[in-house]
């Protein structure tokens, strides 16, 4: 007898980077930004009307505050829930064709995993050797591009005439620009969109907004584009964004002067960082991002990580071709990082 | 040339009731809860780690408190951003294979939106003249079954023995029953679970727990269906629920006195009114839910409906076959609902 099983979709199941329930530990695993939000950021509870009610429809509000802040029209904007929310309902509207799409070999892990679910065909042109796109490899037949600028988990940025030229030429596929990072570093395309009308740039609350517990992503592009991103959205969800994350968005959006403070300290947090640890034998990638990459000349990256692990001090570690010499680590603070550097030279002596 | 147009998918958008952002009016079109959440719900966002911090995964504390409330195992639960979602995961998850799903002609109207997008084949056996499921219309092939109970927009609740014959005479395709309202009236089809695995119930805390303004939705059925529903969601986005919702979603949880106390008045109110419209001229479908479904015996719901608009006054109106001559009013406070019998009685003399 035939069961439901046959009719069920299987999928191999993504694996999230570990989440310690330890608060004693110094988490430099996530990117998470290690200073709270604005303090702008209010009450609210106190109003019952604000929970029982439904969220405005397309988070509408929020959308204003972030056209008004980049300078576009607010039917260019599309928020979602965190960055991977807005890309993956990117892939599911921009890459329907039967061409692979292009990624990096070397990128942000989700890709892959949404193209699988998506059943998208996908082929991943390889960083040259040290970690940098090769732009002629973005020069044929596809069925749309995405890549983050800087790239994760390198921290690399690429200039943007790099970027401008991969645009340029792929007409006839719409390029996404995953910026994640981009606040700690870089140039943004987002001035290229105005010129052309094939580009989506994406940008996330969660790292240099400190809100990666409120789960806010957003992409901005022609009016095309976030019309067809939001047909998609609204067939799927009409309200994934709630009421405490449009409310927090907005006011993280007012206060500048907060938002620029922190990424300071944060960048400079890395160059401090990255000094610091060069004379015990790490090699750094350039960073343009909230953390670095980095690897050590004789001790392998796994046993680091692993001495760290049990030392308190969680990092991330990438089990794979060309990268499973390397650690992923985030900024804290001075002092996190300052801890991170005394058990370092510990170890490593 | 081609261009990305070409290679973008295309969706009819999902057009959703009207959201006014009038605040003076009576607000019965969206089956939103009168009263606040519970007072349990506390300040939280002085701690700056609620927000800077990812949510944990899968979002296990809200999972577990669930769990706990409904007497299954953790691994029996799944939430998600809304119902909306949790049910936008379960037909991507459960509804798999090339036989048409099967649900009824007049129901939660974002069904064949989700069909539509997912590229799943369905079916709409008519309900009876009385809006009643004929449940041998789903003894037939197909492949998978989803209705509301209590059904929406009729608000009528269809008996525990029905719903069991459905599930039992279906081993070979997996039945969701939509329990969105189910706490306003009507037997749950919890217990079932423990007998068909073929069975996911799905659940809000937008109505009975005031908490529409969080999208905060839930799964539960065997550990294999939920595991597959978590392996699709996890290639998807492994952080869809914010911190503000799990947090107040388990302090929602733990007040239950709140929110029966809260229950009860609601149906109530619901006895009141339809007691109070009915020497008007009106007609109600016996409602298990938040809302009535009314006709009046002279006068075209539509034009109810606009004259109420006028008076700032919310309901719903369907324009489309068979129930266009009803309209959908949620229960509001008893003094909302008061107005609205004072402008019926105006209205209609």
């Amino acid at each position: 007898m035939t069961t439901w099983r046959e009719n069920i979709r299987r999928v191999e199941p993504y694996v999230p980077g570990e989440q310690t329930k330890d608060t004693d530990v110094i988490k430099l695993n996530t990117n998470e930004n290690p200073y709270g939000p604005s303090k702008r950021v209010k009450e609210f509870v106190d109003n019952p009307d604000m929970l029982r009610l439904y969220p405005e429809l397309g988070a509408s509000k929020l959308v204003n505050a972030l056209a008004e802040y980049h300078g576009v029209k607010p039917t260019q904007v599309f928020v979602g829930v965190g960055s991977d929310d807005v890309l993956a309902m990117s892939f599911l509207t921009f890459f329907n064709s039967d061409k692979p799409i292009l990624f990096p070999d070397i990128t942000y892990s989700f890709y892959d995993v949404w193209a699988e679910l998506f059943k998208i065909p996908y082929e991943r042109p390889a960083l040259d050797e040290n970690f940098r796109l090769v732009k002629e490899d973005y020069y044929k037949e596809n069925g749309g591009i995405v890549f983050p600028n800087p790239n994760a988990p390198t921290g690399i940025f690429e200039p943007l005439a790099q970027v401008e030229d991969i645009i340029k030429n792929n007409p006839a596929s719409v390029v996404i620009v995953d910026e994640a990072y981009i606040d700690f570093g870089g140039e943004t395309a987002l001035p290229l969109i105005a010129q052309y009308d094939n580009l989506v740039v994406v940008r996330t609350f969660s790292k240099s907004r400190s809100m990666a517990g409120l789960r806010i992503g957003y992409a901005i592009g022609n009016e095309e584009l976030i019309k067809a991103l939001n047909d998609v959205k609204y067939s799927y969800n009409s309200y994934t964004m709630n009421r405490p994350s449009i409310l927090l968005g907005i006011e993280s959006i007012k206060d500048e002067e907060y938002f620029r403070s922190n990424i300071d300290k944060i960048v400079n947090t890395r160059k401090r960082f990255v000094e610091a640890i060069k004379p015990l034998g790490f090699t750094c990638l350039p960073s343009s991002a909230n953390f670095v990459f980095a690897t050590h000349n004789s001790i392998p990256a796994k046993e680091i990580f692993e001495a760290a692990k049990k030392a308190k001090i969680y990092v991330r570690y990438f089990d794979m071709p060309r990268i499973n010499n390397y650690l992923r680590i985030s900024i804290g603070t001075d002092e996190e990082m300052d801890t991170v550097v005394k058990f370092l030279k510990t170890y490593i002596k």
